[in-house]
């Protein structure tokens, strides 16, 4: 699985103080430290969603990222004007995360995603909202893609589709919704990659930890193959692999025996 | 998921060692630690398998076992010269672990099946050999069901049945066959309850916990609802929480949330 290291994220209070004070340190060691625990792509999240700092924000975490590891660069933002001069400096085939079907981001993100030679991650949002089945995550699927692989001159497999998880506690069905969604879109389209905001399952419950876990490997089953994560999380890394294995993707666990010798199952 | 807590197993040099000592501390602390961890049920492994000393080691095990703790007792032995004693003071509704179709095992073990009130673990090995698809374990489930529920004198929810997993790294497909198995089985016996020694799955392999835990999620959620197990390796109560509650058997989270609570989600 592709592991898109998501801590550098503005609205986590800590990371938020630090882009605030432009401190260089504290932000290149939460780049160094996911890369080191596995992460194959950097998120940066700027805060202030459409507010005048955003693109400053974005390009200065950028910059920094960049000096700090070779990791690819995720532009976590649906702002043209700042995810547009974020992704002309993050280096090669960034990920831009993300577009969804909502009209305004749509047309908003289009001519960012057709810009660049990038990844795109489609969340399957909507004007109507949040999906709730899987035949309405298909329908939302086909027409993200539609438009990504047209107007937005992207490949299929430059598509990182997003099913939409949400919290457990809330509603068990719409969790069981969302994994044999990711079994259904990997069958349709074999070539579109599935990440999944799986953190999002485990909100307003104890230790969640142990349901992002579940969710992953549960995911990886169904054909995830892109994590939006935190990589450093206790057993993340060692359960990845693992999963992946049991998914029969990793014949004679190859990668899982590399992976161990290397001290990267964590 | 009902826990059958795998530690004491004499086949393990230093739980051999104490029960050739009849360290009676040792044992004991190992059956009070799986208690705390979670464990439901106690399995006592007496090692000699066939020879003199198993009844005796067996019946000196579940003394131990009982004087330690309140938990159940889970009789580890295909000896029926050894289980039959061992069951006889076991206490209320032991398991015995384990019948097969092994025409020998089968004939030797059934009288002492049908002497007690007890559950019985099936694995579903016959004189073919392990068991390869998944057509092939449901075949053999159906035999082994059907003597135990006739001569045996077994419900159909005093069977606990074993699909046999195999290592993953020699076999992918041996793995997804007993994973698929586990949902066919499920489906056609609701009743039935549903083990697998998990821990086969990462033989050979290094750092196996992650492994075991991946499959462990993943026959949560195909629907084993017993399992032998260590529940004192890290990780393994929280994710079996997690998984119960993403596979649908945890309403709004309660067990998982009453567990975090208790402090036994580790």
């Amino acid at each position: 699985m592709i592991v898109i290291g998501e801590k550098i994220n503005a609205t986590r209070s800590r990371v938020g103080q630090a882009l605030k004070d432009r401190d260089e340190a504290a932000i290149a060691a939460l780049a160094v430290e996911q890369v080191r625990c596995g992460a194959h792509y950097i998120d940066v999240n700027g805060a202030d969603p459409n507010g005048e700092r955003e693109a400053a924000n974005l390009a200065w975490l950028v910059d920094v990222v960049r000096r700090a590891t070779e990791a690819g660069i995720s532009v976590d933002s649906a702002n043209p004007a700042a995810a547009g001069p974020a992704m002309d400096r993050a280096g090669t085939k960034p990920i831009v995360n993300s577009i969804s079907l909502e009209a305004d981001r749509l047309e908003a993100m289009l001519p960012v995603v057709a810009g660049h030679d990038c990844l795109v991650v489609g969340l399957l949002m909507s004007d109507e909202g949040v999906p709730r089945t899987v035949e309405d995550r298909i329908d939302r699927a086909a027409r993200l893609i539609d438009k990504l692989t047209t107007a937005g001159g992207r490949a299929i497999d430059e598509i990182i589709i997003d099913p939409c998880f949400f919290p457990l506690a809330a509603d068990i069905e719409a969790v069981a919704a969302a994994l044999a969604s990711i079994s259904a879109i990997r069958s349709r389209w074999p070539e579109v990659h599935i990440c999944g905001g799986v953190s999002n399952t485990s909100h307003g419950l104890p230790q969640r930890r142990y349901v992002n876990l579940a969710v992953i490997v549960q995911a990886i089953a169904a054909g995830m193959d892109y994590g939006i994560i935190d990589p450093c999380v206790p057993g993340t890394m060692g359960l990845i692999y693992a999963a992946e294995a049991l998914a029969g993707r990793d014949e004679f666990c190859m990668n899982y025996i590399t992976a161990a010798r290397a001290g990267q199952l964590t």
